[in-house]
């Protein structure tokens, strides 16, 4: 562990200038909550014991198709992404482990197995992409991947998945994740079904190469950059996949991938109850796929997305073992401040939902009592769980204030000196 | 057939009038589909073939919470709106069939089959209803029907679906059509996996009266009358009902049942292509489940559900069998026009997907010729079928022009003479 | 005061029960805010002084096209309907102000007056309705009302406007609020421009007849009754027409009246801005104009609306004076339930507002510090500010717990005793 | 015209080949229009007289944030542009104009113009660029441009647009178009008052330097690429915008840039009749700002846009002169062939629009015949007028089937030999 980014010493003595005022606020909250029945500490070490993944492309600074604005000090392979998912995960304890990406990530495993030791950081799922060309790939995916009417097209995007599991196998992690980009920009460009037949013909060749121990997840999405129809659309699609593929085979929820008003928390309850829920990509949006902060638009939701994965904790639902990634793209802010504060919002909808009083809410339920059933998930959400929060970040060793530990290293700018510049900003496809 | 409600003699006069153009029109038409290699002929066979049902309470008007404005003449019972439905038919002939709802159209069975063949029409899938609570109805649906926390809320739901199959078996009748408003208005206010269990065992218990020849339709909405969620609430979940059921229960699509931008046709397909789609409930919306005549606002988008269908057809697609019926609101239109238009243009939409050629487009979608694939799809639907449509209703005894027949017969006078009003307007709840 | 509707008696003990906690609560966190600059004092005298109307109808139960299910002791006319809301006011302290319906409310002004006086309460903004038929109208509003091509019909409405600003004189009113159904079902129906210019026309009647203390409130809907084109369908719209009536003419904002996605919070800051916003119709929904109580499905968006209100109150913005009122549809709650916990979730947005450390900000956002200009936001969102709202209730002689005590008090049983049912269900409009 | 691309052999011997098919359907149609009271020669004179511009940069294959997919022959700078624009305009005869965009396409503007005289081609509006950062530029955009809290930010960003003014002066340019990307991805991160007010400020300065037979367009759009918050939004603050610029500013219409389910005609309407219509940019779309195909996803709905024009130019509507545009991102098409079938299709809803009966349909809207009304408009629609539009073309020297001459020509295989690959597909920003 000597080989954290910030520096221990800083580290101890923000949070010593913090400590008494938690110290306080922890306090209150434990009265208040004690008369509601709730022990603190419990809900503290409930928090402490969740993690989430971080991607390895999360580190950067994304853009959209008009313009990418480079920020100050990106990372220029996959050993500077490690470097700054580990600021991440040293001031919030939250994220210790790293989700890589096939090819952008490729590296000798040892080194990166290695370089991740040092850190204290271990690999969760790993990503495919036939959604983009690689250099010098000797097919292309314009027309599609894994739905491509060619099916020596089909092979390679398959291949490419096998790969993507044999480097996986090499660093530890347990899953596959695949999305894909293939669908149409118009009607009559492709035929819905024999572009889902020969998906789901290549996906069972990928599924055979899984090992015992691995699952795969597919990823569901409306639209972009298909924007005529997607070949995995939404959730009754994928869970159409993970039936054709088997037991091993889950649907990820990706929270920006739906149409608009859908009602997201439902879709959780629904594979959750058939038992094929992969997990999430977490984020936030308020438009389309906006890939914006997790909790930045619409926090209540992200609670209310808690809410039925405590209630399927609370019951004991069975094959419940979702996975938790961030999945945004940070176009203006800090990727490493943003991915702080995402984590940490995450922990907070967790926490709320924990607060609820499940005894309670069955009663009202049962009963219709449909004002005092809403009241008792809203009592849950405007408490201000903050200080267990940060008690639970305190008690791993992590930052009270993350953000200003973070701020106050000045790793930023140190690694902006090391790391000049890739050469700009692109100039956009329009 | 000598009890059809408008002057056979009318609808001779006025056919005569038009026929020299449309035998014109025809002709040109031909001779450019000839071209095209297509045989104008077959095409208006298959239209001609092609009949759409219509639901007793269509003829009526609609509303909305917050007014409803009557109409003249409306129908006071089942046997006036047969009455009105077998006008639609006569006209169109394309609409044979009258699908029934439970409780507003009881009545003696063999009555209602007398007066139905007396006006050559049958009777399509039976309607139950668990979204309003009839009158001395013992418990209330208010918070629900067939997923009532309550058990004999539950059964008694069950008992009046068994109820409504009883009533179809003595009409011949051979489908069970169910639709619920059941879901919730807050968030906490249900819990979904329970309401969605609650759901499938009540279902399971109304499936198991079904006849063996009978079909069970369950349909998708998305909200309304819930407005935070709704235990069917897409075709994800759709689906999910016809696998726990089994063999005779199918997915019914109601066109403004979806989120803003779902791609339609695509859950068209899927439900094809896995052998579980029950049929249309066909009309037309902008903004929610407007219940707008049908291709009023998107008539691409009717065609290319039609190209779905076709192309199952086409390919002879295993257990392809839909159902397919018009459900509308008629707010400020004449019901029967309103009808008879939108029979046409579901029809316009068949014909319009017929007219694709299935082998270039095969080729193009092989080889990635997407604009061309487009085209040949485009092609198809900017060709006017307007002759073929009146050819094939003149072919089976109908109008040339049903409305500027039906506005000549006088109809609507006539009812509305023997119709006193029922009382007037609802004043709306807002 | 005497006349208050529950026992003052029965409120100050329970009161008495939750002052203890409420006090350590209280205190708690008016040290954590000290600790932030803010004086919790100040933010509590604020709250206190604010206040929402709450509209006659919202006390009786809602319902859909579909059905309704009638809630027991529902009000059978507007003195009953001034009952229950003395209760909301009495328990919340923060609705006494009543905003009638004409011609739902119409009695004698005197005796109104008299009764309002009597239960402390005052009134409102005026409502007048021309999107349904009265009893006994002379024309109808099927086709539209203000903006009908009928010249008589509009001079019906703006007759009937001006019957409502006549009723409103009478009863202290100061503010008209016209909404209309006015729109089309059909592409063609309407001529766009002409309808419009028929309703600038009427509405300029209207205008001239309101008195020189007088405003009057437009309010625009996307859809609904209308279900291609609405008249007055968006912000743009309504701006257009406060622009052409003139200074005393303002845009009322409802919160479900929107397309999906879009920002009321931004639009409310440009009716600001351009010194045209009249108030709100407070509500929530998640699909469409649902009517939900305030804050149930997105209390962040709640709380961006009233950053923007209290942000215009802080740099004093001209011309800003907006009116308050709640606008919702009780279908499943009882009603007198959900407009207090609505008053108090609107409330809490508005003590969330007040938390935000505007000078803070205004640096973060100068600076392009995205990051904790954002979080300076979510901090003022996460505070739990219930205990300021319990006070701010107690300290004008409310509840501290209003569901509570409304419930201790027997208040619906006893009104469901004196209120014989109005004869049941409504059967819906399908 | 000795330049032209295309042989005009080849296209002289094409035409032949379908000249008498042509002839038939012509004349059936004519005969057709005859009965209906329309001489469809009048039709094919207006529909040969209307032009729409395309621009520069739609010449190129576009892509999505995930990836770009290169074509073959891409143009590499504005001359090849310009020769690939005037492939277009040679065979659909409706596309003379070439909108340019300031940097991207700087080139010595005599030599341009030279270019572009030898084509046969013309300058339509200029285009500014303040959402992406050019290479060397000194201030980025990456947190907004006209609007920018930072006043050199907005001088930048002012001297560029007056920069655009200049180089289109010197082209023979009339309009300036304006499309910011300012706005904000976090809640918080914008003050949405004080962000208006600079960019309305900001505007001024670019309003100054209008030379006086000049006008400005200015482009609303919901979102992206910012993702909460976006300054010119809607058409309500386009039109608050166009108000406060003065008589020479205007509003631009692009079909992607609105809510999901607003009706787009209904704001084309007021945007006429307040005389603040700009013009269009013309696409289509299903889910965002898609950019496909114009009449590709909703025909009708450009359609029913053509007959709010229409309706404009038949009534004389003061102040209307709109500029068409097609803007559009090809991803998986060849641009050359979808920009010409789009221009076809623009055709196609403008042609579709003029058979409107508009006697006919204005008696329907004054008596409220709603049905009437609607199928006057889709009579229209379902016309084919196919042949009108090929008519049109072979009368100004175009192409009858302009997609077959050009595959016929080679053209695509010529300019891929004659134009090295600049490199390949970028990998996407994720």
């Amino acid at each position: 562990m000597t080989d954290l980014p910030i520096s221990s010493d800083l580290l101890a003595e923000k949070n010593k200038a913090e400590d008494a005022a938690l110290a306080n606020d922890y306090s209150s909250l434990g009265e208040q909550l004690d008369r509601r029945g709730i022990d603190i500490d419990v809900i503290t070490r409930n928090v402490a014991a969740f993690t989430v993944a971080v991607p390895s492309w999360g580190v950067g600074t994304g853009g959209t198709r008009f313009a990418r604005f480079a920020g100050p000090g990106e990372p220029r392979g996959i050993f500077e992404k490690l470097d700054d998912c580990a600021v991440i995960n040293q001031l919030t304890r939250a994220t210790p482990n790293v989700s890589l990406h096939n090819p952008w990530d490729q590296a000798d495993p040892k080194a990166l197995k290695a370089h991740a030791d040092a850190l204290g950081l271990g690999f969760d799922a790993m990503n495919s992409n036939t959604f983009s060309d690689a250099k010098d790939q000797k097919l292309s995916y314009k027309f599609g991947s894994l739905s491509h009417t060619d099916p020596a097209v089909r092979q390679q995007a398959i291949e490419h998945n096998i790969e993507t599991i044999e480097i996986g196998k090499a660093l530890g992690s347990k899953a596959l994740t695949v999305w894909i980009g293939d669908g149409s920009n118009f009607p009559g460009q492709s035929n819905f079904t024999g572009a889902f037949e020969r998906y789901l013909g290549a996906m069972k060749s990928v599924y055979a190469a899984l090992p015992d121990d691995w699952r795969v997840f597919t990823e569901h999405k409306l639209y972009e950059p298909a924007f005529y129809s997607t070949v995995v659309q939404d959730w009754g699609t994928n869970y159409m996949i993970a039936q054709e593929l088997g037991p091993k085979a889950f649907c990820l929820v990706d929270l920006g991938h739906h149409a608009p008003n859908v009602n997201i928390e439902m879709i959780v309850a629904r594979l959750i109850q058939f038992e094929k829920l992969a997990g999430f990509h977490f984020n936030d949006s308020k438009y389309g796929d906006d890939d914006l902060d997790a909790g930045a638009i619409n926090p209540f939701q992200l609670f209310l997305v808690f809410n039925e994965l405590v209630d399927a904790e609370h019951r004991k639902a069975r094959g419940f073992s979702p996975a938790y990634m961030i999945d945004q793209s940070h176009n203006v802010t800090d990727p490493i401040e943003s991915l702080m504060t995402s984590a940490i919002e995450i922990l907070r909808a967790y926490a709320q939902a924990l607060l609820v009083d499940r005894a309670a809410l069955a009663g009202y339920q049962d009963g219709n009592d449909v004002l005092m059933a809403n009241q008792t998930l809203k009592r849950a959400f405007t408490t201000d769980v903050g200080p267990i929060l940060a008690k639970a970040r305190l008690a791993k060793g992590g930052a009270i204030d993350p953000v200003g530990v973070y701020r106050a290293a000045g790793y930023r700018a140190k690694v902006t000196a090391e790391r000049p510049s890739s050469g700009g900003n692109s100039s956009g496809i329009v």
